[in-house]
């Protein structure tokens, strides 16, 4: 199985995902909020680039969560923190959902396959199922306003690492990005929220008082909830 | 000190070198070849871009050196391997030299207030002088036709790793990505040949026949010999 690692969203070419898997990664926060929500009983969560989209395509009853630059939205239900999507807040309910980096990456997305979403609380999970839909898959790394973060660097190498001890080593093939990436991951795994902490932002969800977001985000494999994108909502992955 | 790393040369923005120190890491093989002619006597490297241009600027008793991808170009007298720089060939000579990347790289990074050479065999030395430069400091990744490269980014890694051992870790700052290269460089130290062996690179160059290149790459610390950007040329740096 191929999976080639890109480093932010900027870098992704949407005509390279065609006919492939791609898993977008944001551990701080969007996928780690997307995944929240679903396994909160979220009915789906819709993706949208702008405020204005969120605004337009919101129905009654729907939810609007999202942030700019850390902060949520005036006149939204919820930011990006998923701590704000529990069971009480979002069963049964819609989410249109607006963010800076990870919604774009997965609207960015939309020529894949099937378009799935990963974060260290679902690293094992959206392995098993990137491995089920085998195609070759791409890991986007969505960064920060076009520059790598390396929360989601490290998580791309977990779910390599999870694939690798899935198939067999000699079974996963990844280009020079993923080997670093999974370098890194290894270099770091028992000190994980530690290390979020001190990339640039973790550091900078500490100081705006969203710890309590970080370690929850820094938790490696949680739950079995794998979001899979289906016309223009992220429903649960089923097998 | 602030140490940003650059994953590959068309990320890189000449701009954004103004008053700093570039490093322009290509391990294999450029900065490791440019580092071996210095170290074995040659009077100065003169990194171009272009075939023609190597060509128009060689004067009586200069040699010509070069590849394009990983071949040496007809009527040249040498190619791109570390090995054929002997101290017999190049001891007084000035070489014009032209490679598919690292010399795009040193161009590219003009503005610069300095411009070292480092790679894996002269990584100490090159954090010494960086140091000894006192600026804020970029390595450039050269990577491989504006892909990364895993090798160089494990160098970039090795070279924050030696900062941080002599300035102390407070002292050392770089972005994200400068801290995913150190990981991948702390977990992949103790078995580097292997390594480069198994990225793109590496296992390109083995297949060529180039095998004694990597290994000669892949030392750590073999040299003090560090190459500086001196009007048009790379000439050893003196303290």
């Amino acid at each position: 199985m191929h999976i080639e690692v890109i480093a932010t969203i900027c870098e992704a070419r949407s005509d390279e995902f065609l006919h492939k898997t791609v898993i977008v990664v944001d551990v701080l926060r969007a996928t780690s909020t997307i995944i929240t929500a679903l396994m909160n009983g979220c009915k789906g969560v819709v993706p949208v680039e702008t405020v204005i989209k969120a605004k337009e395509l919101a129905r009654e009853g729907d939810l609007l969560g999202g942030e700019r630059y850390c902060k949520k939205i005036p006149g939204f239900d919820f930011g990006n923190s998923p701590l704000e999507y529990s069971r009480e807040a979002v069963q049964g309910k819609r989410v249109i959902l607006t963010t800076t980096n990870g919604t774009r990456g997965i609207q960015k997305a939309t020529k894949a396959d099937r378009v799935l979403a990963g974060a260290l609380i679902n690293a094992k999970a959206v392995a098993e199922a990137a491995i089920d839909l085998k195609r070759d898959t791409v890991i986007v790394c969505a960064g920060t306003q076009d520059v790598f973060s390396l929360e989601d660097g490290i998580c791309a190498g977990l779910i390599l690492d999870e694939i690798a001890a899935i198939l067999g080593e000699s079974q996963m093939m990844t280009n020079d990005f993923g080997l670093a990436m999974r370098g890194s991951y290894l270099e770091a795994k028992d000190r994980l929220l530690a290390t979020l902490l001190a990339c640039t932002n973790g550091k900078k969800m500490k100081k705006s008082g969203f710890l309590a977001d970080v370690e929850l985000c820094a938790k490696v494999n949680t739950t079995d909830c794998v979001p899979v994108l289906e016309h223009d909502q992220m429903v649960l992955y089923q097998r």
